[in-house]
């Protein structure tokens, strides 16, 4: 394993994956000074506070000068903006990574944004879920998590190797793939999930909202992501609206099969889809 | 609070719900003997070999005679059917109650269907979800899990206080309600839940089967529910496929406002909806 060790970090969004990612580095020894960027001062002081990080900044403009690793953890709406604004900044050889759900074309605006002196090298690590905010942060967070790096053509071995290893000394199990490919299946596997837990919880509320009071645990487990974060996940839906229109139409061809059935009351067909559905499920295991 | 015995109990469906009533039953001394009635015998004398039920029988025509209390814990759909194999065998003053997540209408051709000698008042304990089978069964299942109650304007007074008591002594918070009310609930807290975990699922699998490797906590939460029986669901969906369809019609309302917002990349609106869904979701609590 390469040995990896980062005199100066800058944190951009100071939320469950930011500050679980510098107390992460920090109880590992893997980093010195931390400088942490938000919208937010009260936010970013009560993290000064808790020694999550050690200098605070507002200005997008100022962030990410002398830092050796830059991460952006805001939501992903955020990214092209702010890499933009802290471009300048960014010092010979830094290395930018990333958190965000979305990659696709993102990747290559970013690539593009980021001087040639810096890399960049797009990660999305498969953690935190309904959680958010600086008071989930979680040093373990990363640990036995999946992580997925999206390198590019473009790509330099060296900050490939050293954002791999970054993650890796994490506690993550790292997995590499194409931009568009890692779009794709996240609009199926954790995109459209969202989305619709969303709707099962508007869906209820428009028919009548005192059934809320009966919801078991079924319903509780279903909708559970809805209560995410809704800026994020706004932003990571419209950016990869295009994967997620695309499987939402597959869905609803689902959805159509089994309203046939019902008004047909095919209880054979509905039976059939079921089971298909169990089996694939109960292949995942329980949790 | 009513003190209950029943000398004689009869379970008809030795699954999660009928064994989890067996044995919660018989752990608070509430009853003497219990028959335990399925189709597939090799399940019943498991049953019976760890003390679940005292005797089996595979004969629906056969089944509850002698008995002061009979459960029907077999999916939904067999409800009728059998109900019109046992009716004749019911003794005088036999009380039935049963465990299915299905009423409305069910209700009353249960009510029709029992001779005048017996008295039927129709329950629905809200627990279980994923889990099915004997091996599942746990005698503290009902403890501090709602039950709703679901009388009629033909239900037998002293009938709906010893299924109250029942219930109540098996540690179940009653509710009562009307037969048609529970089942418009149920179908969108419940079986619109299960109805669209069924379909996630299988919509992975139309778009890339090998995407579901990559599912994280958010999918598995979400389509948790999808790995319950399919022959108990395809039931309940079915007996309440009027409501269910209702339901499943405001759902796709909401689903294409969604796609509307995302084809035009409307952040504003989409950040609107989610955020109402959020503080519903919030307002349940995190479980």
């Amino acid at each position: 394993m390469t040995k990896i060790f980062f005199e100066r970090v800058s944190i951009l969004g100071v939320g469950l994956i930011g500050a679980s990612f510098s107390l992460a580095m920090k109880s590992r020894g893997l980093c010195g000074h931390v400088e942490g960027f938000g919208r937010n001062r009260e936010n970013l002081l009560r993290a000064k506070e808790r020694g999550i990080v050690d200098s605070v900044t507002t200005d997008p403009g100022a962030v990410g000068k002398n830092s050796d690793l830059v991460l952006l953890a805001t939501p992903v709406g955020s990214f092209s903006y702010l890499a933009r604004e802290f471009a300048s900044s960014l010092k010979e050889g830094a290395v930018l990574t990333d958190a965000g759900s979305v990659k696709g074309d993102l990747v290559y605006e970013l690539e593009k944004l980021i001087p040639p002196k810096a890399r960049y090298i797009g990660a999305h690590p498969i953690a935190g879920s309904d959680r958010s905010g600086l008071d989930a942060a979680d040093a373990g967070l990363f640990q036995n998590a999946r992580c997925v790096i999206t390198p590019t053509e473009n790509s330099d071995p060296d900050a490939l190797e050293t954002v791999t290893a970054l993650w890796r000394a994490l506690g993550s199990e790292i997995v590499k793939m194409d931009p568009g490919h890692h779009d794709r299946i996240y609009a199926s596997v954790s995109h459209l999930p969202h989305l619709i837990a969303y709707a099962i919880v508007n869906t209820v509320a428009d028919t009548d909202i005192s059934y809320l009071d009966f919801c078991g645990q079924g319903f509780r487990d279903t909708t559970r992501i809805a209560a995410s974060s809704h800026e994020l996940w706004r932003d990571i839906c419209i950016m990869n609206r295009h994967n997620l229109l695309d499987v939402i139409s597959t869905f609803q061809k689902n959805l159509d099969s089994f309203s046939q059935y019902l008004r047909a009351s095919d209880s054979d067909s509905l039976e059939r889809e079921f089971k298909k559905a169990r089996t694939l499920r109960e292949g995942l295991g329980q949790n």
